[in-house]
């Protein structure tokens, strides 16, 4: 990749029922919004399907889109066991997706994706979707997954830059 | 399918270490085990590529021993909400794997299997193991992952019969 060309980023935030998707192109000047939204499996349909449907639309936003990297919020906290367990088929339909494309998979904890569009490790979710909303000039807050998923790319460019500050020569 | 071939099916049991399966034919005569063992992604590497292996691995079993269908057991129980997250995502990898695969997927609760296995839905997970050493005439138990795997390949062939005998024309 030369320096002009933007770093894109694939947020992904598995739910049990939603699975938010956010893509952020960093540039020079800053950050880009340059899609996001959700991946709702047909509720009705069999497990297999519904792990299946999220497998294939995460593999089509890829195609798409075509970012460098995903990144993933690391689930610390479920209600209870069972919806810990319907959350991470979804995740890992998702993840075998990326990996698949062949895309590197970064997971950031929620406290560090907090911590990286707040500057607060412990802000609430209200505090991040505003964040989001200023940080990529979204007309409106995007809804709470999809917020989610640009909250793990932003956090991810965060890192980058940071990274790259860091190892630039002096 | 006509009256003389098998059903054949392939149990799978994925655990967060080790992901077990079991390869069980029904014939007029009863059941025989075909094969069974463990599947072990490398610890060491990263999630996307465990989850990979899993993936490739049950995919890998499915084109060996063409299956006619899948059972899992439903899984009620984990440790804690992290235990229950690592084993969904190994169980939504080996369930993607099934469903690209066109393999119909069955689950059970863990009372079902150990009903249909012991006649006890109580049964402890020695007495599961020592009935599918019986059952499958296997020279030794199998590991424990394995042994679970090949209990729900027979819990499904148990359903499957009471089903045919109660659906047959008198």
């Amino acid at each position: 990749m030369n320096d002009s060309s933007p770093l894109r980023v694939l947020g992904i935030d598995p739910g049990s029922r939603l699975c938010g998707f956010g893509v952020v192109d960093e540039t020079r000047g800053g950050m880009t919004h340059i899609e996001c939204g959700g991946i709702a499996p047909p509720a009705r349909a069999d497990l297999g399907r519904r792990l299946s449907f999220i497998y294939d639309e995460v593999t089509r936003l890829i195609a798409e889109f075509q970012p460098a990297v995903a990144a993933f919020e690391q689930v610390i906290y479920a209600q209870n066991v069972k919806s810990a367990l319907v959350l991470g088929q979804a995740r890992g339909a998702a993840l075998l997706a990326v990996t698949h494309a062949g895309l590197p998979m970064h997971e950031y904890t929620p406290t560090q994706i907090k911590k990286a569009v707040t500057g607060y490790g412990r802000a609430d979710k209200n505090q991040v979707a505003m964040m989001i909303q200023s940080l990529l000039n979204l007309p409106e807050p995007a809804m709470a997954d999809a917020s989610d998923a640009l909250a793990a790319a932003v956090c991810h460019l965060s890192s980058y830059r940071y990274l790259a500050q860091t190892t630039e020569a002096p």
